[in-house]
């Protein structure tokens, strides 16, 4: 693919619109949408090394279940259901990344790092964002309070069989990659 | 939460970026940014049933493998390794969008219907964007040839243990839904 042109359609701190007009070979220039928290675009940067945000699945070994949050989010007018996750910092890795945001977002701590996924495309057709899942154990007391009072988080701990509840339960507005564990763990009792 | 305020940031037919300026109870006006697929933001609007997208988990009954899309995306600058996957059409249901998507991209047809998640939510941070897990059945020889000239998809066939080479291989992109469904059929046979 050649790029022919990039246009910035917003301009804003967090998150803009950019079109990019493209040429495949052998085929007619064409134009595609793209959102980005990234001050150019990744297809335009090169730079897929680093993802943007870190989501992280916590087995609380004292407890045997998994970490769950239930956050308000403004584009879905109302709470999600998923896992503590957030932007990774300048320089920071992603297992630093997930450290830190399940301290801030739960009080929990990290005693045990277990994997790591490669850079996930959350959806590829309108954004370049990728999201590095982060495997770990933990422990301590949730916090319920979140550091950052823009933050409103609960904090639960869900079972094999009350992972299957939360999954089964259509009210719910959930994280697509946080159901998938979830789901999992329903079914296996693994993370 | 009560919305005091949406502007539009951007004019576009496909994906646009909003601004909404919200009051949470006892909490400062604030301002959130989101991109939407939608005419105006689902939490605008309150609809939330419908899916902007589907993605679809089929098994190839004769090959006994998960069928995988290797599709160009701009957004990515190259090719993102996934499954069948499109936007859902004004009136059609979540199962008829699976098997139109799942004939359109790669020429196979769906025998059987297993199971659909609810919407799932793509990146709630930066977007309203939703997408049910369709999986299903399917028979017939791909077509490795879109019927849309701007879609470029290359159709493989997985094993459970082809499915761990790919998800294990740090050179590929990948959907974040697709590698979460990829790594569990890699580790348990199941889809």
């Amino acid at each position: 693919m050649k790029i022919l042109r990039v246009d910035k359609l917003s301009d804003t701190e967090w998150l803009n619109l950019f079109q990019v007009t493209y040429r495949l070979p052998d085929r007619d220039p064409r134009s595609w949408l793209l959102a980005s928290r990234q001050e150019a675009p990744r297809c335009v940067t090169g730079r897929f090394e680093t993802p943007d945000a870190v989501i992280i699945a916590a087995f609380h070994r004292h407890r045997a279940k998994l970490v769950v949050t239930r956050e308000y989010r403004v584009p879905l007018g109302g709470y999600e259901v998923g896992f503590p996750a957030g932007l990774v910092d300048p320089g920071e890795t992603v297992v630093d990344a997930a450290r830190r945001e399940l301290r801030e977002e739960t009080g929990l701590d990290v005693t045990r790092f277990l994997n790591a996924s490669p850079p996930l495309y959350s959806s590829a057709g309108m954004t370049d964002e990728s999201i590095t899942l982060v495997t770990v154990e933990c422990e301590g007391e949730p916090s319920n309070k979140a550091l950052d009072a823009s933050e409103v988080i609960e904090v639960l701990f869900v079972s094999p069989a009350e992972a299957a509840c939360l999954c089964a339960d259509s009210s719910l507005k959930f994280d697509a990659k946080a159901w998938l564990v979830l789901s999992r763990f329903a079914a296996t009792g693994k993370v």
